[in-house]
């Protein structure tokens, strides 16, 4: 028996390094229940009858200790970084695949509903309406219900915290699973969002999850510096696992969440989505969907003359078109979501009507869609990813004007209508789908946004490439060889220009290289990308980022290289000069004023309030758990002082023998009580016990805001003090630092200085809970 | 005459302007010049005969207002940024298409040579082996005489660049000019060098040049951080129009130059690397070439079923082997660069007759490829060039180890041997170009290293393929289908792996599917780099941080993530205590002292001596010239004392008429004259005049070492202050941080503290000169 038990003990042995880093809590939690589940185990092998024979004995013991050892090696393994991102690699694929399973099931579901009922045209109608809105409607009930923080795309939020700010309860089981069902109903409804940015934030919680779930690091530092570390890993392997797309999801990972990236990390975001597209084709190819692995989107351009020199001139018009498109998109998209902000009836009616407007969203959408409405006109009947395959296809559709039968292959029949020209389908498609999406992905379901752009962009390529093979049916001549158009070409990059230009990206060139396994238009792709990238970058932010703006997300914008004054400016200006702070020789009383009035996260401590030499920084949390147990103590001692004066009063009663006066006394006796312990409070506070953090992020007055920026931005940081020769002289918050690189005004500037509390003057109560108001959207953890 | 005067004046107007920022010398020049420039023209017209028409005279006129125009115009168009970048790109394809059409010509001159002496065997071998001797000798020669920084390959000095070290002279016309011509001399014969790392260097040339001469910042802090961002973009263009491999030279140059990376100068790079990459591939259609632009090797493998899922073990295979050999590689070259270093004989040799190696190796790499010799066992008849395009071929060659020769074309007709095994010749091929490869890039000539081991590699993928292909000659089966194995496909696996386990790359993966124009075999080529990366990463520095090591750049390495130690260690425990600084209340005299004594850069200033309170640091130059200033003041002062004093004595002396006091009283005028100046100097010194950096980058004792190295790699600092309430306590710099890292115990580190020179005391002479001597191999600007 004492051999379990040893077991038992060097389950316990975990505990102590387990209290160390950020997640102690929850690991602590993990090592208790390992301990008590073992303690279970001894109690029941206890009480099991005694007759037990040896081998039996034996054979237990050596499935406790294989058990143990089994454990010890899996955990020894999993902080093996590489395991940890083979792992997650193959767990996003797993997902991947398994919600592109279901929602292609949906879809087919749908499209059986509705060949069905092809004799009754109403009730063809109503099942294809009807279909989506319950789709819908069970996402956003579901998504409100267990965690409303699975609403939208995710890579906003990840670019937040991955710049350093903790967003509370944002990377956790209830999301997840809220983000997976939503987002896999939301899709099968065939509702134009996309699935990659919400995929971006399941990865990521999967490797939190992970990391909790398996790794024990003592060190908080070494924790925090590995947990961003897989959390860029993780955004890399959502895109990867996506589109079967392993090293433009890395690059878009790295461009659409990071502003500054160490190079370090970025092996691991390719180990990670390597395993993970693996995994993904692999998937494929086991269900026997493929014959090998192969691309997601195979195209089969010409290679040995992909295009005309001649052709390029085209190819820049798509990347001007796709430029302005992308930027009046995100105006489009700001414009609803501002809209209904606004004007707060809308918004009144919106909250208390949650499902109206996503119903009626995907009603409106669903009749446009319907195939034997206008549906036919625009391809209804194809799904987003038939739709894709189609527009990439290699031949020319169009033989002036009309589709030419012959050419079109089974699915490519949803873009054929018997007396509608091929150009006008295109037309409407676009233009219906930029409005559909623009309107989808503003609803309260996870949604992403590159699938659908990346496919209106293919729809505008392919009508441009049909355009100039109409306009030169015969091609073009090289030497004695005529060559024909190829209006894929154009569709390829149409797509990654009008999303490279909604996000602001250039890794979109790559992904569709992936996407389609062929990389024969390189520099058309990157032409029209970088022309797309260049003219949407000038009008507008990207997606996220206008997501990151409206949402008002603790983001810090970059400085334009124009502003001079910017250069000019120091810290010294722009300063918050009065500063909650704590002092060595605070009291107690002061801590507890401090505190009730003050939100800040993190006050400074210096020496005293004269000399005002910063010393450190504490947190809230941890000057909280010091009054809190003052307040306990005194407490204690309190009650004993409150029997000592209650025992001497009833002998002075009995002495006087006075019974009138009791009333009298007890009230004299409760005003001593806190008379008593206001004295108590007013004692100095002794930080001895307190976690200090000695080396905050300090800065002089003459540090320039350039420089102030390159620190906030590359260490992630919140705030930072601001001294001289040592004396704590002002504060700047990541706040400050944005509303000075925005421009707003000096004056604008001062009345947020004011906002601040001065000192421990209790009275302006209503001045920090302004602050407070502001900071309202950041939901910043301890 | 008043209107060209005036628009001389617009002229003079720049001066201002041209005197700030960085480049104001050059850039004053430059507006001297015009302004003389059109003084002189101005002086002409007077000259000019005055009876001249009006006529010629409005032509006049409008030809200099013409000019006037076109400049500023030019001007403003260069200072935008994507023009600029746009400018660049052209210019360095421009540059690499010449180089490359000048070393094709020398490559075929030598073909000629030898085919035209085919028929006197010793004549052949003697033109075969002398020819590239000559270019080498040349090359040599030439590099040694303009300028020997233009020796080896480049990447290792630009990623010191980037990292903030200023290098001197390493970015100058001189060296641009060494660079190309001995580049292109020693290419031209034949020995296996690359072009891309003396690519990257003379692309970073050319921004700097371009910078310098035609854009005019006022703001000296807008200008470097300009030249920073331009010098990554032209890293990006260097490769790129190396391979014309837009994507894959921009993330090869970040990979290997930089530690951390801005997001936000992501386009540049993209920019101007398509821009070259598309002038490039253009140049090569306009001169027939080509038809129309297309991949520089491409390649035409089978896009439906690129490869058999049983395939990927031999993938991974090539990995594994790939990893452990470029280990090898790299120590073999770091063994022959020490050993020619540790021997001091040896040293002494080479130094003393620079051509011996390099014209040794030349004859013996020359005599082992020639192709009636040795050459033959290993295609010596093939340049680099046509190796590589015959070992991506998409035909399998090999029919049971024989070369068949109908798949074979002309050029490929070199890998053909009459009576040998295709596998030996390619064994031979690997293992005598690996030899080469390692001892040709030691040579004192400009020489990059990537091409030649992406050979070694794809020749070592292509034994793997055609081993794979004769085991299985019936290929594999994949439903009704049989698909042959295509040993090209293995070839562009082991390129890549290859060249990504030397370098330490992920992105070599990219720049084969831009090299090849296919994109088919993705993951197995994603597989094998991860694999020989995480090989080679764990055995051996990559070859650039080998070279840095080698040649003492001050880099800083990363920390390795599993030394606890370093994770607990503070500042306190590494700084050094015993500073060098200048104080408000410091005299000339002490000022002397220190600038005689130290050979720092830059000095902290601090209040008093005895407060130590950091006020800000100051320059060594400015100093200096404060100093020299104060010696100018001193030398004209006590030539007036000295005259007075001398007035004085002589009146004494004809008051006492003793003409025999001559003497004396000269040596007596001559020994106050030191005391004066002397008491002159122990004045205390007025910083008034001095520019004084207020915001030096400061710490303080607590700040982790993890935090530390963040912030160095970061901002590419050189030293940073520690301060404990204000007051200076001690220096870190890079080369302290660099030995704590790397594991340096800490007596060392106690050594090295020793040398630093303490206070003002100018007895430890011969310390500071070590300091000094360890310092040496920095060529830090000021």
């Amino acid at each position: 028996m004492s051999e379990i038990k040893n077991d038992g003990e060097t389950h316990m042995d975990y505990e102590p390094t387990l209290m160390y880093g950020k997640y102690s809590e929850e690991l602590g939690k993990l090592a208790k229940s390992h301990a008590s589940h073992l303690k279970h185990e001894k109690t029941k092998m206890l009480q099991a009858p005694l007759a037990v024979s040896h081998t039996n004995r034996d054979v237990l013991k050596s499935c406790q200790r294989c058990y143990v050892t089994f454990k010890n090696c899996f955990l020894y393994y999993i902080e093996l970084e590489w395991v940890f991102l083979l792992l997650l690699g193959i767990t996003m694929a797993l997902l991947s695949f398994a919600m592109d399973y279901t929602i292609q099931k949906c879809q087919k579901a749908h499209y059986w509903l509705y060949k069905e009922l092809e004799n009754f045209v109403a009730f063809q109608y109503l099942a294809w309406v009807c279909f989506p809105l319950v789709f819908i409607a069970f996402s956003v009930g579901f998504v409100h219900i267990v965690s409303p923080q699975a609403v939208g795309s995710g890579i906003p939020e990840m670019k937040t915290i991955l710049r350093g700010v903790v967003l509370h309860e944002y990377l956790t089981f209830r999301v997840l699973l809220a983000k997976m069902i939503g987002l896999t109903s939301s899709l099968g409804s065939r509702l134009p969002i996309g699935k990659e940015g919400p995929f971006v934030h399941i990865a990521s919680i999967c490797a939190t999850l992970l990391n909790k779930v398996f790794v024990r690091l003592p060190n908080s530092f070494e924790n925090d510096s590995r947990q961003y570390e897989i959390l860029a890993a993780a955004c890399a392997v959502g895109v990867a696992c996506n589109f079967a797309a392993p090293i433009g999801g890395v690059l878009f990972s790295i461009e659409v969440t990071a502003t500054y990236f160490a190079v370090r990390n970025y092996w691991r975001g390719f180990f990670s989505a390597v395993c993970g597209a693996l995994a993904f084709r692999l998937l494929a190819v086991w269900n026997e969907e493929e014959e090998t692995i192969t691309a997601l989107f195979k195209t089969n351009f010409r290679v040995e003359f992909p295009f005309d020199l001649q052709e390029l001139i085209a190819f820049g018009t798509i990347g001007i078109v796709c430029g302005f498109a992308s930027a009046l998109f995100v105006y489009i998209h700001r414009g609803i979501v501002n809209f209904s902000r606004k004007h707060i009836r809308v918004k009144l009616f919106l909250q208390k009507n949650r499902f109206i407007f996503p119903l009626l969203v995907s009603l409106v959408i669903s009749s446009l869609t319907y195939p034997r409405g206008f549906g036919q006109f625009m391809a209804g009947e194809l799904t987003l990813t038939e739709a894709l395959d189609t527009l990439f296809d290699n031949k020319t559709w169009a033989k002036l004007g009309y589709i030419d039968e012959s050419v079109l292959s089974d699915v490519q029949q949803g873009w054929k209508h018997p007396s509608v020209n091929i150009f006008v389908t295109l037309v409407l498609f676009i233009v219906v789908h930029f409005c559909m999406t623009a309107v989808a992905i503003t609803l309260a379901i996870p949604a992403g946004v590159f699938m659908p752009v990346f496919l209106i962009g293919a729809a505008f390529g392919r009508l441009v490439g049909e355009s100039v093979a109409a306009l030169y049916p015969d091609g073009f001549y090289s030497g004695n060889n005529v060559f024909r158009i190829v209006p894929g070409g154009y569709a390829v990059v149409g797509a990654a220009s009008l999303a490279g230009g909604v996000t602001h990206t250039i890794s979109t060139s790559v992904i569709v290289f992936e996407l389609t396994g062929q990389i024969s238009h390189i520099l058309p792709v990157m032409i029209a990308v970088l022309i797309s990238n260049a003219i949407a970058q000038s009008l507008q932010p990207s997606i996220y980022d206008s997501i990151i703006q409206i949402k008002g997300l603790p983001y810090l914008p970059d400085i334009i290289p124009g502003k001079r004054k910017l250069y000019e400016t120091v810290v010294q200006d722009f300063m918050v000069k009065s500063i909650q702070f704590v002092a060595y020789t605070s009291s107690f009383k002061d801590l507890q004023c401090l505190l009730q009035t003050s939100k800040l996260k993190t006050f400074p401590l210096v020496d005293s309030s004269t000399s005002m030499i910063l010393i450190g920084s504490i947190k809230h949390a941890s000057l909280q758990s010091l009054l809190d147990k003052r307040f306990k103590e005194i407490k204690e001692e309190s009650d004993k002082h409150t029997t000592k004066t209650t025992v001497l009063k009833n002998e002075k009663r009995h002495s006087a023998g006075a019974d009138l006066q009791d009333l009298g006394n007890r009230a004299e006796c409760s005003m001593s009580h806190d008379a008593y312990a206001n004295e108590l409070l007013k004692e100095q506070v002794n930080f001895d016990s307190c976690p200090i953090d000695p080396a905050p992020f300090q800065l002089v007055e003459h540090t320039s805001l350039h420089k102030v920026h390159s620190l906030f931005s590359m260490l992630g940081l919140n705030q930072a003090y601001v001294t001289s020769t040592g004396k704590l002289v002002g504060v700047v918050s990541l706040k400050e630092l944005r509303k000075v690189i925005q421009g707003e005004t000096t004056t604008k500037t001062q009345t947020v200085k004011n906002t601040f509390h001065v000192g421990y003057d209790c009275t302006s109560q209503e001045l920090v809970s302004l602050t407070y108001n502001e900071d309202k959207d950041v939901h910043e953890s301890e």
